[in-house]
């Protein structure tokens, strides 16, 4: 079958891979047109306009935020102007909950099918066929997408026929992956400065109580001070704490660990560390306890 | 060889059963002497005060709280009267670690041998000889202990020469279950409130990012509502806050969510959840995003 890819960044490149080696004919897209490339070279058919990606059975969004998944959606020849009546547009960026009830709306009025499908994993997981799925819409949209969500996915969890609700539980993983960064970072601070060795910590942690990879990763990284380069960078984190407090105002949900993530965010950013990895706030409490140097960049 | 095991609590007894397992011989303390009964027909000798189950090789002390453990070390005749010169005191309980200095200090002074032992797990993990410990003291005092540490853990990690490390790393595990606790109130009071399947979340939660025991132990809990009997009382949960705090205060370590926490502690207890699990904190999200009654008993 034939799909479309729309953003070629790390996680939408795994994903194009994954599709090709499931034996899809896949479209490609991205702003940048060298991130193609690669996937060209693999047999990808190659677009200059997000409408052009939008010819075959399905087509896949992944990108940065909300805006851009607005630009390419809603702007002339795009993917409303292009995908035909009964295909399917399968959202697997990160957005908010407001905008996938607005996608959900607009292609309904069109007679085009939505899926919400956001994923948990990181790029090499993707490129692996290898992430879990969250994914809702109506039962014929979601019938429509299996086959190139299967692709992709090694789970799949479908949540309901109202795409919105993937969205809304895709944020929540996400805020608890954050909360997880500022626990570790709290309590690192605090064996950090009672002089015990941070990475025996981790490791003791991860393998009793806390043997989760998300333990695992975060508290390596944390205790290690590398945020650098960034898998996953400090803004984008923001981005996702911003969107899950939105979606719990509009709720009427206090959130009190959720306020106290937008704040580690927003000083990490305020103080240079824009281009670090979102863990990177895991480095704020030893910051505070005088054993690391401000800035946002711990170790130096 | 022989142990005497102070204080029959869950976790206590569970640890007698373990080393009367191994084939050591036991004899047992505990203030409310029905709790010794069943460890009796199995062949432990009971005592009926504390400085007599100190006449073996190794003494374990498994109580509630720093109050309870300086009775039983400090009064006349209890342990540092009565402990033989070279014998060894194994504090497993989660005590301050001001007060695991003092030990240090007073058990050195008497040429006593001291090491703390705190475990990770609960108590039917404790009866299985399963748990995680986490052990600190000097090398000969290590060696003495652990065939002892050995019949009641499956995992012994030895952190260091200084007794109070073991605390503190006891401590900032529990500081990090709680913070699990309460990030997953906090999602799943939003999740809640969209009108989602709070168990089902759970589920999806536990089978991708979050495999870990203590995601599924207490985020079943926490979707159910459920925080009767206690596997771990509130106020047991605030008590191990405290002193994480206080360990942070002594070593200038601010720690925001564990701030929070102790406020959450605070208000469980003084709205009737006293007697409820520590995880009856993960309820308080919900309450106050007004889809559960108030007074700690969430789903009533």
């Amino acid at each position: 079958m034939k799909v479309g890819i729309i953003g070629l960044g790390q996680m939408g490149s795994g994903m194009a891979m994954s599709l090709l080696k499931a034996g899809h004919s896949i479209i490609v897209y991205n702003r940048t047109p060298a991130k193609a490339e690669p996937l060209a070279v693999l047999g990808a058919t190659v677009v200059t306009a997000p409408g052009d990606a939008c010819r075959g059975d399905a087509v896949f969004t992944m990108l940065a935020n909300d805006e851009a998944v607005t630009d390419v959606v809603f702007s002339k020849g795009g993917i409303i102007d292009s995908l035909a009546r009964g295909a399917v547009h399968i959202s697997s960026s990160t957005i908010s909950v407001a905008l996938s009830q607005r996608l959900t709306d607009a292609h309904t009025r069109k007679g085009q099918m939505f899926v919400s499908a956001p994923v948990f994993g990181r790029p090499e997981v993707a490129a692996s066929g290898q992430l879990a799925v969250l994914t809702a819409g109506t039962d014929d949209a979601v019938d429509r997408a299996r086959p190139f969500l299967e692709a992709i996915g090694q789970k799949l969890f479908v949540i309901s026929t109202t795409p919105k609700d993937a969205n809304l539980i895709k944020l929540s993983g996400n805020f608890l992956i954050a909360c997880v960064i500022e626990s570790l970072g709290e309590a690192l601070a605090l064996i950090g400065k009672a002089g015990l060795d941070r990475r025996q910590y981790v490791e003791i942690l991860t393998s009793t109580l806390f043997d989760a990879p998300v333990y695992k990763t975060y508290g390596t990284l944390i205790a290690q001070d590398r945020f650098e380069p960034a898998g996953f960078a400090a803004p984008l984190g923001q981005k996702d704490i911003r969107l899950a407090l939105a979606a719990a105002e509009d709720l009427k949900v206090p959130m009190p660990i959720g306020s106290l993530l937008r704040d580690r965010f927003l000083r990490l950013i305020a103080t240079g560390g824009a281009s670090l990895d979102w863990s990177a706030i895991g480095s704020i409490a030893s910051q505070d306890a005088g054993i690391r140097p401000g800035g946002g960049r711990g170790g130096r």
